[in-house]
């Protein structure tokens, strides 16, 4: 039996913890899930350390919405490090699932992508804990959460600056 | 019996250690609260520490207000660092109140915001230290804690740009 | 027996170090100081460390000054963090007494700033070890150290945007 | 017999992990490659800590693409700092393989521009571990992984500033 | 006998290591030097814990030559970063000795820079070991290494703003 931790806030607009815990029920079986919700992105590192230490859980998704204006941004960097180092701690995975609101240009389409990430991410954490090789074959296949996949490039043979 | 930290400055221009008790003693009992002040910012995180490992706190309040000038930004991020590695060194919340100098128009909406955020932190403090199901409930709500909250948003069914 | 520690560097352009030791003396009685002057602001972290574990200090106030240039701005952060980090490794104070070189008009006025900063934060230093409940009843009355405080806001009471 | 660890991702668009291997098994032989693909490139840190600690590897090339926005920048440092961090905690290298996609002017040169630098660290983690004496001979002189080495400097000897 | 330890790069355009080791045997008798060559910045500081940790140095200099584009910075703050971590994990001094590729206004004036620079940490580096009632003589002079020195400013006495 796996656990799976899903951390997320009260300031996100969407959310995105029901969205990656609705996507890991569809993968499969043999794991359970355990939720933390805190207020806000910077809250998110000590609960996932939390769930993997406390809870056993082998790997953590945590999402979060941080706010466009530029204190936001620093707000999610003190959280991504911290989530970082959550990470180093437990020798376990923290997939990080952070939509910037900015990023989407309507309230429709903001919900729609952190309904997409979160769902694309909990698809990885599944496969990070129970089949690896799945994510070596698309290695440097240009994948991405959310927004379609950008793919991969390929040399040119000619008329390179070097 | 449970134990609230209450960390504050003397740099900050609003008492907001006051306004952290004060509503912490409307929402129950069967907890005490140590306060610890401090001179600025940076001196914040080692007083958490403290008040977490020699006080044994559940939780600590950490109330800060940023200066206006660039150089003050740097500061609130390295007192963000620290609360940060705190949390993750004891496994323990702290919630950061920090209402940046800059956020306010007029003094007296600057002492309005510092005891209205400082407030509502104090309410998820004491859910996360005796009720954790009440934050769940508002996952994805888009909660704000000073100004008012933005509320969700909902994914609008069409156009979509993907 | 209490002991401070007092670093400082030979890149500073004033000796703030004496300035703290000076203070101190005018406290009071009960503490012996020890002083440890490095290059630059970056090996200030790890002599505040030595005084903290191999001195057994109380307490630390560490004195720079960092440069004007962009580079100095990243020098000074660096140093920030990693006295951050010596706090958090030993559970005690180090007062941060940092001067940046463009916050004064005039090399008179540079002078002028780090003795009296130095001064004040040699005043918190000796608070913070022997009556800490001094500061309390100065939590959140804006004061600084070096210019002059600008003291508390208080609700206006009305015209509050929310 | 020795361990190298290949870490890479699948958000990336070219194959650096490939590129790696490829390179390593060029320069001899007494040693094995053990293979982690993640999803992005803040999944790399903790991939590359239980490389070294659960498959006991000597040290680690950890090839990752950061895209070309701003937030993009603002993982890569959250990253880099991660394998920084995981190289401090097991005392053993982890050669960073970043290609920050705006370095290349096209896909074709982005393509040759990972799979050069990707080989290029190969043979540098190679040295490290079987031959240390081979980059002190190298020492000072501009070398470059990807683009062209630029070489060294030289005193001039006059009409210098100081 | 004492332990010096050097690290360098084959990034840098200059072998500030060999003036490093220069400078010291001119300086006294009663060490030893351990050099260690890696290819960039962010290698640096794993080999200055290791030359503390498996070789037992007393002190590190480390040499390294950041170069001019924003990323560049980015990877020389992680490499400072590192450094001070490193230093704060075994309590002893690294001196970090890098010189950005853009102080300099000539490949002639950087050479002989670097060159200076690495001398005079030298001679740092050998009083933090041997003399550090040196270093404190010298408190609040405003020292440089590299260009001149800037010298102490004093304060004038009258028309101080505050």
């Amino acid at each position: 039996m796996k656990f799976f931790g899903v951390v997320d806030t009260t300031f996100a607009r969407f959310d995105m913890g029901h969205s990656v815990m609705d996507e890991l029920q569809k993968m499969g079986t043999g794991f359970r899930i355990i939720r933390y919700t805190v207020p806000g992105i910077k809250d998110i590192p000590v609960a996932c350390l939390r769930l993997l230490r406390e809870d056993n859980c082998d790997i953590v998704v945590a999402c979060g919405m941080p706010g466009s204006k530029p204190l936001d941004k620093i707000s999610a960097q003190t959280a991504s490090n911290g989530i970082m180092q959550a990470q180093l701690m437990t020798g376990r995975h923290i997939l990080e699932v952070f939509v910037h609101e900015e990023e989407a240009e309507s309230p429709g389409e903001l919900a729609w992508l952190m309904d997409r990430r979160a769902r694309e991410h909990a698809i990885n954490a599944y496969y990070l804990v129970f089949d690896r090789a799945k994510l070596t074959e698309k290695a440097g296949k240009g994948l991405r959460q959310g927004y379609a996949d950008v793919g991969p490039v390929e040399e040119s043979g000619g008329g390179i600056r070097h």
